[in-house]
């Protein structure tokens, strides 16, 4: 087992990585205040790892809400079936939630920690590939609204993190490269070395190997860590985490939630963000090529849903949350592992880029 | 004016006190990062403060949601409305709510400032007596669940309160009552000297002297402000503020959210409090007898319903935020102007109480 430490002050935590931890109270036990317990997980999910889970909190006063499965359902009506249960069981401001699942859990079951009683304790046990490298770690909770992606949410620290590698045998394989999206991104904003070493290993990190698995989430957990505590509130670098998530996003809002995978979006809009880097001048040529050869060997699209019309994508990216003052910002490349948060890049350019992934798009 | 200020380090903020604050644009403007504002009001607000409020905007663009008045729709139905608002008009995270109206609007709009975007500035301007003396200040945020009262929220601190005296003269006489009670509960708990001076002016607040409404808004914002800024998240003497809430609470979830005005129900469960703390010994039969009369005077309820049987008590009471592992806490008081949190006293005591005033009650 590795741990990492998210340095946020009194708000500090550790990150644990590992084969097999989702069953070991010993990493739950420190960070549960009182006996009350709530699990929160889905359908799919329930199944594989709920037991574990429930054997390594014994001796609590533990329950369970299981929620359907996928980016639909993370909105306002699924966090209120969670406060539903916390009330029906009398819960009080000093149970803890336990987020048991993807990213879709983590956020809605973080939100809720985070309003219950104006906010009690959370774990995250993350069980996916995007999670455990990405959504788990930073404190960044939410729901998705009609109009646009994690609108309503709350900045908001778990615990702990227990990210069990082992988990990441059942996850499906779309869902496994999905993940890898996120991963493609650390290296791209910051750690260039990491986007040489994925060069390298993508097959392995497909095929699951044990080893370059920890690797790069380790890795992955450290670049984000860093970030976040150098930035929690995103007043200023954090933003570069979001490199392809406003396209990406404008893409998930656009098809509705649910049809793209986050980290596909993402990955497409990553492809996007290169293009529109390049053709500003920003990025050679030869970057925005490795950068698409890595994405699609990684079993990501490089580019976005053809029915998605470039003026379809600025209406959809102009609700984005770093949009500021009517101004479009977006985080942009100035080489492989050297990104920017901008808004000075010509609209022209940006226009550009919609009309060439409009021709190219899927 | 007057200005007092709620200590809380980076989040420290202004209070501001007197006739005619409501449109003045040189209070609001400091406050106000971008030119983005939704005002959040309601029905009975609007048409008597809007337009001087849009006034003192003038310059910024400026949109409002005006929502309908009563505490049944402190829910996350409304907050939704807010955020639908929100993002119709396509708001960014920089933009500034204004929460013009009473409790209910302030909990609701600041609940949504906290939420939306993850944080989003928000001011205060509250025009009852209720929230100028109380609501307003001190960041809790929040709306209700069908099980029980604010029991979803976040502690969120406004940039500033623009308390306007002269819009308590537009104030129905039974919401400037509910405003008293809480005015009453700075002196039960921690104030004595403010006691003796509502029981020397309680007939000049209900007819709404100026002076007087002044001065018992300054020095409970004042006292206010002092245990806030002592104990931000409650972890400790904030619960004091408490004082006949428990009780309270129940009485407005129990008999539907809008039927008793929550001061109402705080006044009835003050008596109740002090009533208990009377059984308990640890409160003399004068000071209660003392407290009862202030309360009446105040044009307040000084029993609760009726139709609430103690077993149903209990079962409200059982969900309150205050109780922890199982136990009921209750704030009680050993004098005027001396109150306690806790969960040492005896079970039957709380029984023959709620009997008692099953048998008392209206």
């Amino acid at each position: 087992m590795q741990t990492l430490s998210v340095e946020l002050g009194d708000r500090r935590y550790p990150i644990y990585i590992g084969a097999g931890l989702i069953g070991r109270p010993e990493l739950y036990r420190p960070h549960i205040g009182a006996s009350q317990v709530m699990i929160v997980t889905n359908e799919t999910v329930a199944p594989l790892y709920l037991a574990p889970v429930r054997k390594a909190l014994e001796g609590f006063a533990a329950a369970e809400v299981i929620l359907p499965d996928g980016e639909q359902y993370k909105n306002l009506a699924t966090l209120n079936r969670i406060f539903d249960e916390l009330l029906g069981h009398r819960f009080s401001r000093r149970c803890t939630l336990i987020a048991l699942g993807g990213g879709v859990i983590g956020d809605t079951a973080g939100f809720a920690a985070a309003c219950y009683q104006r906010g009690v304790p959370f774990l995250q046990v993350p069980t996916t590939l995007l999670a455990q490298v990405d959504s788990s770690v930073g404190g960044k909770t939410g729901v998705n609204h009609p109009l646009g992606k994690n609108m309503i949410g709350a900045f908001y620290q778990p615990r702990c993190v227990i990210a069990d590698t082992a988990s990441l045998d059942t996850l499906p394989e779309r869902e496994l490269s999905a993940g890898i999206a996120e991963v493609i991104k650390y290296g791209l904003i910051r750690d260039p070395e990491f986007f040489l070493w994925l060069e390298r290993h993508m097959e392995q990190l497909r095929q699951r190997d044990r080893v370059a698995l920890a690797f790069a989430i380790e890795r992955s957990c450290r670049n984000k860590a860093e970030v976040v505590a150098a930035d929690e509130l995103e007043a200023g670098q954090r933003a570069l985490l979001n490199l392809g998530h406003t396209f990406g996003h404008a893409i998930e809002t656009g098809m509705g939630y649910g049809e793209w995978l986050h980290g596909e979006a993402v990955a497409a809009g990553m492809c996007m963000a290169a293009h529109l880097s390049r053709r500003l001048g920003w990025l050679d040529e030869s970057a925005e090529t490795r950068i698409r050869a890595l994405v699609e060997r990684a079993g990501l699209p490089t580019d976005p849903p053809a029915s998605i019309p470039p003026e379809g994508f600025l209406r959809l990216m102009a609700v984005d949350k770093k949009v500021l003052e009517g101004r479009l910002r977006l985080v942009l490349l100035r080489g492989i592992g050297d990104a920017v948060v901008t808004d000075a890049f010509d609209a022209g350019a940006l226009d550009a880029t919609l009309q060439h992934f409009s021709a190219a798009g899927l």
